[in-house]
Formats: C-alpha cells, structure tokens, sequence
C-alpha cells in the first residue's frame, strides 16, 4: 500500500468524531473487549468481522442489548481495513492469525492492538516490526494482565520506592488447562495444537507485561539474554489417557522455566506451566533491597517496617 | 597411608563396643551436632578438637553437665585421626577446611561427615571423590534439611504416589544474611569471603539435598545440566551502607537461579537469595502430575482431591 493512503490520526491530535475501531476475529475475548469498549464515550465500534455467522450474531446481540448502533459486518478482513472511517483494529483471533493481521492492518494505516499470546517465531515478529517501521504505525499487545489489581498494586509500590531497588522479579502462567489442551484433538482448538508440537514457553506474555513495566524495559532498560529449560511431558497425556481413553503424545514439557536477564542487571524468573494440576496463578515475586512481594504466598515484607 | 592400616567396620558388621566419634571444629554446629550425639546409646563422642581453647572448654562443659565422660582433647586434627579407637570423624568446621580435614579422615581409615554448604570448587569435589575410591571410605554430607517437618511430609506423600510421576521441582536458599555477610569484613567469619569474592548460587543443599532424594538421584535418576544466572550485586552494599557507613563490593549476584536438569526428565529450579531482606525460607516446590505442594503458600493440591 501506498504510505499516502494512510491517514492516521497522530497521538495528540484533535479530533472532531469518535474513534471508530473495527474488530476482527468474534471469539469470547471479543466479548469481553467489546464490554469495555462500550463504557467508553469516546469510541465508536463500526465494523466487525468473522468467518462464522454465528459468532457475528452473538455480538450483534450484544450492540442490540445495549442500544448501539449496528456495526457493519464482515466475512473477509481486507473489506473491513478498506473502510476509511475506521481508525484502530482489535484483532483477537487465535494466536495462528492475529500477527498476520495486524500487519496488514498496519499496511492498511489503521492502528493495530492484538491479543495475547504474542508471536509463535521470531520471524513473524521482525515482520511486525517491519510493518511498523515502514508505515509508521503502532501495534499494541493487549496484554490485560499488566492492568491487574496485585500488579498495579505492586507497581504503585515500585514507582514510590517501598522495595528499594529492583534485582530480581519472577512469573508464571500456572493455569491449568488439562481439559481443554488434552482433549481437543488435531481439530480442537487452534491454540491446542502448540502444546502438541511445539516445546516452549508458549504464553509468557501475562506475567511478562508487568515485570516489563516495573522494570521499565523499553524505557532505559531492555531484555539481554534468556536461558529456557523444559521438564518431561507427562500431564496432558495422562490426562487424556484417564479422562478418555486416548493415547496422546505432546511435545511440550509440563514446567518451562526460563531465565532472562535484563540490562541493568536484574534478573526474571518465568514458569509456563499449563498441563499439572493446580490453582491458577501469576506466581509473582518482585524483589529489591527493601523488601518482597510475593504473589503465592499472599505476602509483602517490607525491611524496617514488617515484624 | 597404606590400605592396610585402615580398620573401618563395615556396614551391617556386628560390633562389641561403642562406635566412636571424632568431632573436628567445635563451632555452634558441633554444640548442635553433640546434642543429637548424646541421645544415642550405641556411640561414644571419645575425641574434640579445635585451635580455640574458648571453644574447647565450651564443648568440654556440656560433656560435664551431661555427666558424660571427658573427650580427649586436641589442637591437631592429624593426632586426633590417628587415634585407632575413633571409628568416625564429624567435620563441622567452616566451609573453607572441611572437605580437606574429610579427605585426611578418608586416609586415615575413618568414615567422615561433613556439615554443609559442601564444597568451593570441582576440584575439592574430585579430590574427596577419589579419596574414596582410594580408601574404600564413606563421607557423608550431614544436609539436615532432609530431616525436616515439611520435607519428610512432602517425601513420604512423593512415595506413596500422592503427586503422580514428579516432573518439576524447586527450592532455594533465601535466608536474610545481610547483617553477618555485609558487616563482617575481611577479618569476619570465613563464609563470608564467599560472598564477597564470588558469585554462585554458594549455598544449594538445604533445598536440593531433599529435591535429590524424591527424585532418587544417584539411586536410578541423576542430574545432567544446569544454567546458573545472577542478577546484580545490590543488598549487602546498601545494607553497609546504611547499618555502618561502609562502602564495600561484594562480587555475589543478590539473587542466583540455577535450573538443573534430571537424566529422567526432571527439571529443578534453584534460588539462593542470602543479601535481601525477606523471611527465610527453603522455597519448597514438588509438581506431578497428579498434584502439587508449594513451601511458600503453605499449600498441597491434589488433583480429584482439592477443591
């Protein structure tokens, strides 16, 4: 696409009429996106898209409920990037389709905000931030994680300074998916078929945007190096051979740990872990030369002031 | 020393007197050591020694108030070993002598024991390795943790099932040392140089030594690999700072993680953190595939089991 096509509105810009944002991909994180953008009186969603008629009817129900105006609905994207109203894309397809899309809609002029989980390789990221480069657009991960309450919470306590010195901060995506990653099969869903053939950290992102933040990579400090190890592969298929019956092999390791280091010498300890049994966590841990927070064991202690 | 002269008992071989113990370095670990010591009806402490006259008549004074007989007493570890009488030598002096006073008890015909953390170097490791092979002798590293509450619960559960087949363990040695580390300077303790010359995780066995019993090292299972990653040097240099006005370095990253892996497809993550401020904890983590136990939430989840 030409760059004279492209007429973004520039950060700080003024504007006369709403925001217009198009949606591509009417999965449950759609909803759940849609629900927020619907407080906001500044945005207007004017298109959405999907291939299935189903999911549109569902989120057209959603605008009827709550007394909008009907979006204009799409089977194929590239219809939806050519409206010249729309101003941003949300692109909460599966993690198989989202990059693809965003870059077109960057190469489209609109702003682009993709879901988690990030990348799948390291070539489908140059190729984003290529994009970028080249049309001068944003695309932004819309990682909710960094938006919650412990880790707002804690990064409050950061910026004022109650832990000293950060050195050292540690997540995991500990969810178990059992149910959901065993038992999908070739056909399931399209996020099931990493945690077959593929052996990483397949979802870092949630526990990642926070430390991120708090450690301001981007903003004076970046990521240096990473070491990743992976255990056996044993939970989803035992968990398939007892719940059903069948004989699956996965090659992703049930615990992922991976190791990053940071250029202002702190340190980040990550644990994907998505196939054992056990609550859910974000399993953080922030620690400085004042103090530690630590998310498992609902606990800070602060140098001075805790007992 | 020739192979003739080592008349250790072996294992299983009947006896008609007491086994005799030799305690080398009467440091508050030795006071600890001779407690347990002294419960036991089958072995007789029958020989100390240590340089300090202070700490010998110490440990003399709780031989007395147990109305036990008197050791006999030396300042050179060397006449101690060469007592026919004495059957096994404790070692419980500080990290920098123990491995070798271990590797002359070996020669000498004596079953050693060392206290903890084992050893500096690979070297000191093959040096004590080959002693016993050389000797036919045993030395044992006396890691208490594999005694404790929590780890002989988590052991026994590991045994009987409980977690399913255990793909992933954690530990760590996270202990708030700054005002013995930080203060001590270079006349302080001898641990302490460690930490200020080095940057290891110097300390792994009060967490690995039960990590390597549930997962049967060296009886079936042994580790393969390791990475070992440090985040800055921060937490004793403040700590000098502001308790003593000192400006001094220490080389030891405040926080090391070490993640092994196991010939059975295990994985093992380490944390030593000795330089924040924190309370102590061994970080104790057991995941199977039909559970999990987490030191630090102070909880166990058992799959079909927990709510």
């Amino acid at each position: 696409m030409n760059k004279s096509n492209i007429s973004r509105t520039a950060p700080g810009e003024s504007r006369d009429r709403l925001a217009t944002i198009g949606i591509i991909g009417l999965g449950p994180r759609a909803e759940t996106l849609l629900a927020s953008l619907l407080v906001l009186d500044d945005v207007e969603v004017g298109a959405v898209c999907d291939l299935s008629d189903k999911a549109v009817a569902k989120i057209l129900s959603v605008f009827k409920r709550h007394k909008r105006r009907q979006p204009k609905v799409f089977k194929d994207y590239h219809q939806l990037l050519s409206l010249p109203e729309v101003d941003a894309v949300l692109v909460p397809t599966s993690w198989n389709s989202h990059l693809p899309i965003a870059i077109d809609a960057l190469e489209a002029g609109k702003y682009a905000a993709i879901e988690v989980g990030g990348a799948s390789s390291l070539d489908e990221l140059w190729r984003l931030v290529h994009a970028c480069e080249r049309t001068k657009g944003r695309c932004m991960m819309l990682e909710n994680c960094c938006y919650g309450r412990n880790e707002l919470m804690v990064l409050n306590m950061v910026r004022q300074g109650l832990f000293g010195e950060i050195v050292h901060c540690a997540g995991g995506y500990e969810h178990d998916l059992r149910d959901g990653l065993a038992l999908q099969g070739e056909a399931g869903s399209e996020r099931a078929v990493h945690n077959r053939y593929r052996n990483a950290d397949l979802y870092p992102t949630h526990q990642l945007g926070p430390i991120a933040k708090l450690l301001r990579i981007n903003r004076g400090n970046r990521f240096l190096s990473l070491t990743s190890t992976a255990s056996k592969s044993r939970g989803l298929q035992d968990y398939a051979r007892r719940a059903a019956g069948r004989d699956v092999a996965f090659a992703m390791g049930d615990v992922v740990t991976t190791v990053i280091t940071c250029a202002g010498g702190e340190t980040i300890a990550l644990t994907h872990s998505v196939s054992l049994p056990r609550p859910y966590s974000r399993n953080g841990r922030v620690q400085g030369t004042r103090g530690i927070w630590l998310e498992d064991a609902n606990g800070i202690y602060i140098d001075g002031v805790s007992p």
